[in-house]
Parts: structure tokens; sequence; C-alpha cells
């Protein structure tokens, strides 16, 4: 029995049954994508799927730092599906320059072939979901981003810095990389910006901030 | 700088802020736990942080699964929450009958320790969550456990049964764990049956099947 089988026996109980557990099979490969970070005890990198249910967690916990207008449970949902895109374009790390340019029309092409593995209604719901967070338009797009953006921070800090040095990372692209959460959650910008600039006092970023005269 | 001093430096934040991160760095250890059905491509055991954001993506796709009294929404919080108390508990296997008659204390024991680490409001509603998941009293949490069955089945019937093969597990053992599913999902069950059968039929499961006359 493979996965093929299984969608099969599923679009024997009904058709879109069968289109439902190809989709969740298929996205199953989202734990072999491998991120930047490592989990806070620092023994190996973390996959996609493990930090999409971290940061799930995170918008409960986080969510009286949320504005008025944020839709906690949209956020939830759309930080659940936010990364699946990466199994066909796989994880591009911040801070590559490069990668990122030819990032865009990669995820429009995975999330094209993925989203609408679903039923159509189901798949489109999905896709706006996506769309919605790709775009930042929204107060609950931007908090969810802020949440993107503080997870794999807390779990550098909390590791020994160990994601950034391998990497090289400066203060000033941490800083660049990390406004979405000053604008959405002002607290836990607060809280960020503490670690980054401690990270950089102990040589765990390159420190490159402007000298004071 | 370690996961102690990002806490502090969130205490110097706001006080809830700083025991609100000590629990998400607390929960990280759940990408530690290992348990013992397969990825789907065979190539490793799954653990139960991304196993939790699978359930949480099954929550959403199979929701029409569901009977109206079900509340999706917190089938969702309380499948990302259900896990937690194996960080302190571990995972037990389903059909390790031993390790379970121990396993309610020590989940108790694990439930008071970590949703307490959250200001008390906070604390409460997950427990609540986690309450109402384990005593199974409503159908929301029937809803979840049916999901919480289902998954594994999926991934051991993709990857060619090895988590079955490798624990010795019977066709019988099974049926009986999987009930939740018959009740919450008939349709669901229909698909988890046939998948069972299917797995007993090849050799996947021991065939303990009650024969025809």
């Amino acid at each position: 029995m493979d996965q093929k089988r299984v969608v099969e026996m599923a679009s024997e109980v009904d058709s879109d049954l069968g289109d439902q557990m190809n989709f969740l099979l298929e996205i199953d490969q989202l734990k072999s994508i491998i991120r930047r970070s490592r989990i806070v005890d620092g023994s190996r990198l973390e996959n996609s799927a493990e930090h999409s249910w971290h940061l799930a967690m995170a918008t409960l916990v986080l969510s009286a730092e949320a504005g008025p207008d944020v839709d906690i449970a949209r956020a939830l949902e759309m930080l659940l599906v936010h990364d699946i895109v990466e199994i066909d374009a796989g994880d591009v790390f911040i801070y590559d320059e490069e990668a990122n340019k030819l990032k865009h029309q990669k995820e429009q092409d995975a999330a094209d072939r993925i989203f609408n593995l679903l039923p159509g209604p189901q798949g489109q719901r999905f896709r706006a979901l996506w769309d919605e967070y790709e775009a930042r338009d929204t107060p609950t797009a931007r908090f969810a981003r802020a949440i993107d953006r503080l997870q794999p921070l807390l779990l550098n800090g909390s590791s020994g810095g160990q994601g950034w040095k391998d990497n090289g990372v400066a203060h000033s692209q941490t800083i660049a990389a990390n406004a979405p959460i000053r604008e959405a959650a002002p607290r836990l910008w607060e809280l960020a910006s503490a670690i980054l600039n401690e990270a950089a006092d102990n040589g765990q970023l390159i420190d490159d901030r402007p000298k004071p005269d």
C-alpha cells in the first residue's frame, strides 16, 4: 500500500474525500523542508511543519499583542498553510538576496499546484488565505507575518545564536527583516530588538550598528 | 544567550510576556518527542510537533466530516495543544498496554506543570481544552480524537505499513483503537476500515480477523 492506493480507496468512498486525502498526504512533505534555525536545544535544524505548529501556538499564546483589527482565528489558519508552497519552492533563507528574487514566481507556481489538489471551493479558500498572507495588506496578515518573524529570533536567541553565526548574519540585516514585528506588535518588537542588540554585543550577530559619536 | 536569558528579557518588557515566552520555548521540546509512525516517504519516524501541525491541517480539510455539534475552531486548538504533555510524559504507543496504565497520572502531572507556566487565565484556558480532549465527553473532543486516530493510519497506509510491521500490530488491535473514528466521522471510518483490511490482506498487520465459516 502506498499514498496512491490510499487516495484511490478514499476516492471510492467519495471523490472529494480522495482529493482531500491526496492533499493531506502531499503536504506531509513539509516535514522534510529544512530551515536555517536550530530548535531550542541546538541539536538540529528545524523543519517547516514543526515550525508551522510552533507559530500556531505562538499566535494563540500572544493573541493579546495583536491590534483590535486582527482576526486571530484567521491568522492561525494563515500560519498553518503559509509554508506549504515550500514543498515545491523550498525554504528560502531570509538573508539570501539572490534566492529571494526568484522566490516569488516559484511560490506562485507551487500554490497553483498544491492548493488545486483540493476540491474547488476548499482550494480557493486556502489559496485566499495564502494570498492574503503574501500581500500583507490586512492587519491579520501583518500580525501573522510578525509571529513568523519573531519565532526564529526566539529560537536563535535561545540556542546561543548558532543559526546566525553559521550564516554570517549582521545586526542591520535582522533589523530590516524584522521590521514587520515593530509595526504589528510593538511590545514584541521591544523584546526582539533587545535580543538582537544582545546578540550583536555577544558576537552572535555581526555588529554593524552605527557607533555613537 | 539561552532560553533563560530570553525569558528574562521578555519579563523586563512585561511579566506576563516573560511567562508566555517561557511556555513557548519550553514546548519547543515537543519537536524531540518521537512517535511510532513513519512520515509518508518512510525515511524517518514522525515527531509530535509536526504530527500536531498535520492534525490541525486535517481538521481544516476534513471539517465537513464533522457533525453539526462540532466546533471546528475549538477542535483545531485542542489538537494543537493535545500532545504538549508528552514533553514530560513521553509518547505512549497506543498498543503498549502496560505503559498506558501509567500514562494517565504522568500526563496529569505534566499538564499541571506545563500549562501553569502561562499566566493564570491563559493557562486555565489551555488546560480546559486539554481536559475536554482527554474526557471525550463532547462532540468536539470526539471529532478531534477521530482525527488524531486517522492520521497515523494514513501515514502507515501510505508508507507501506512499516510502523505496524516494526511493532507487530494485529488487525483486531487497530479496530479497537480506531473505534473513535467510527462514531465521530462515519465516512472516515469507511476509509479507515478499508485501509486496515487491505493492510491485513498484505501482511502489514497481523491478520487475526475472524475467518468466514
